[in-house]
């Protein structure tokens, strides 16, 4: 029997087009795939037919599977001689514990390789039209997860000292403690700060909230602001009028 | 005439395969490209024959255009009613000047769009075996250039804080700097911190040394560090041994 492998494959922030072209090539050639909540479902019509597609799809504070179970499928469709490959949203590598299911596949002596793919940041700043990093605005800036502050309390990270060192913040997984977010924010840097929401990056349905670290306060305990969504806190949310961007723009 | 339109189309990291579906669906239907030094020269392959390819490429320190020169380029074709693709490394808003040349052709009253691409630095992380972010070993991460130490002197950057703010490091055109950068890094993390470096990242020729701040800064001493390179600070960089990555290993 010839020997599976596992290919972890970053379907990229939402618009289907967004896949890279050698992720493009494994799902075709796929002999099982299995995908996430957040992967694009259209990218399954390129599986060809007779692919089985298993969805371990996860949503915030209910899996459908475990991180275990995920890892022990990946196993057990490879150990059979298939070729698996694992789609899943944004990049595998920031945030997506493909570095725990390649682990878990490598130490099992089957191989796992890794195709990267544009993480949702990169997409909402795109389609967002707020550049990550450039001349005269940012020479850094740093990405974290919203997530440990929801479920841990409010001071596992340090938001305000992230807006000290560089010059924008990104956070991901961060509607359930925006408020407790943008409240560090401005600490760090006034209430007057630039800032912006990208919720559904790179989808049609994509919907853009621009303000500033005090008004998009009051957006979130308003209810504005729902998952997936990406924050932006930094002067690079103040090229979006002059920039290209696509959905509906809403002003706090 | 038909109205002109640029699109920025940023091509990843250096493996051609990771460009996205939709830029190479841009490529492919463009009247025009004006490509950088550090965009795959074999996607210009894929560029229909009889269209002009126009080399911009910018090395560090060696402009062969100006940042105004390309500005006025792109508004010329595309004031002739052409389609304008601009491929750029990595992504185009992750110091990538797009910003720059969006606003000056929008402002001018031409439609300016964008793709985003995987940037070097995540297809670094991927083809080195170096994970981002996620559970047990980072929660943030800091992205920023080593370009600003190399040219105003070595404090306008507070490589140190960042490391005390976030918990990985990334720095992108950071070779001419690199002794200062992982000398700060020192202050912040002691010297047996583990570092890394991906030169040539994705790329057949892709080799890394790993090691830690203080080992690497012999390593830089001794120029095994050559453009283009992606600095990695952090326990991302310990994942190496046990997941997938290409090219050669050296360790320090």
């Amino acid at each position: 029997m010839e020997m599976g492998e596992v290919v972890l494959v970053g379907a990229g922030p939402g618009d289907p087009g967004l896949l890279t072209i050698r992720g493009l090539e494994e799902l075709r050639r796929a002999d099982v795939v299995l995908y996430d909540r957040l992967a694009p479902r259209e990218l399954l019509n390129q599986v060809p037919s007779g692919v089985e597609l298993v969805p371990v799809g996860k949503a915030p504070g209910r899996h459908s599977l475990s991180q275990d179970e995920i890892n022990n499928l990946l196993v057990g469709y490879a150990s059979q001689g298939l070729r698996v490959v694992r789609l899943k949203g944004g990049d595998p590598y920031v945030f997506g514990r493909g570095e725990e299911e390649c682990l878990h596949v490598i130490a099992r002596g089957l191989p796992c390789r890794v195709v990267p793919g544009v993480p949702s940041f990169v997409g909402a700043g795109a389609y967002g039209g707020i550049p990550l990093a450039g001349r005269g605005f940012a020479s850094s800036f740093a990405v974290a997860t919203g997530r440990l502050a929801a479920e841990k309390g409010d001071h596992v990270l340090d938001y305000s000292a992230m807006l000290r060192a560089v010059d924008q913040l990104v956070v991901l997984m961060g509607v359930g403690s925006l408020e407790s977010i943008l409240s560090q924010a401005e600490a760090a840097r006034g209430p007057r700060h630039p800032a912006a929401v990208v919720m559904d990056a790179t989808l049609p349905s994509q919907r853009i909230l621009v303000g500033t670290v005090s008004s998009l306060r009051r957006a979130s305990r308003e209810g504005a602001v729902r998952p997936p969504a990406v924050l932006f806190v930094g002067r690079g949310v103040e090229w979006g009028e002059r920039l290209w961007r696509t959905g509906a723009v809403s002003y706090y």
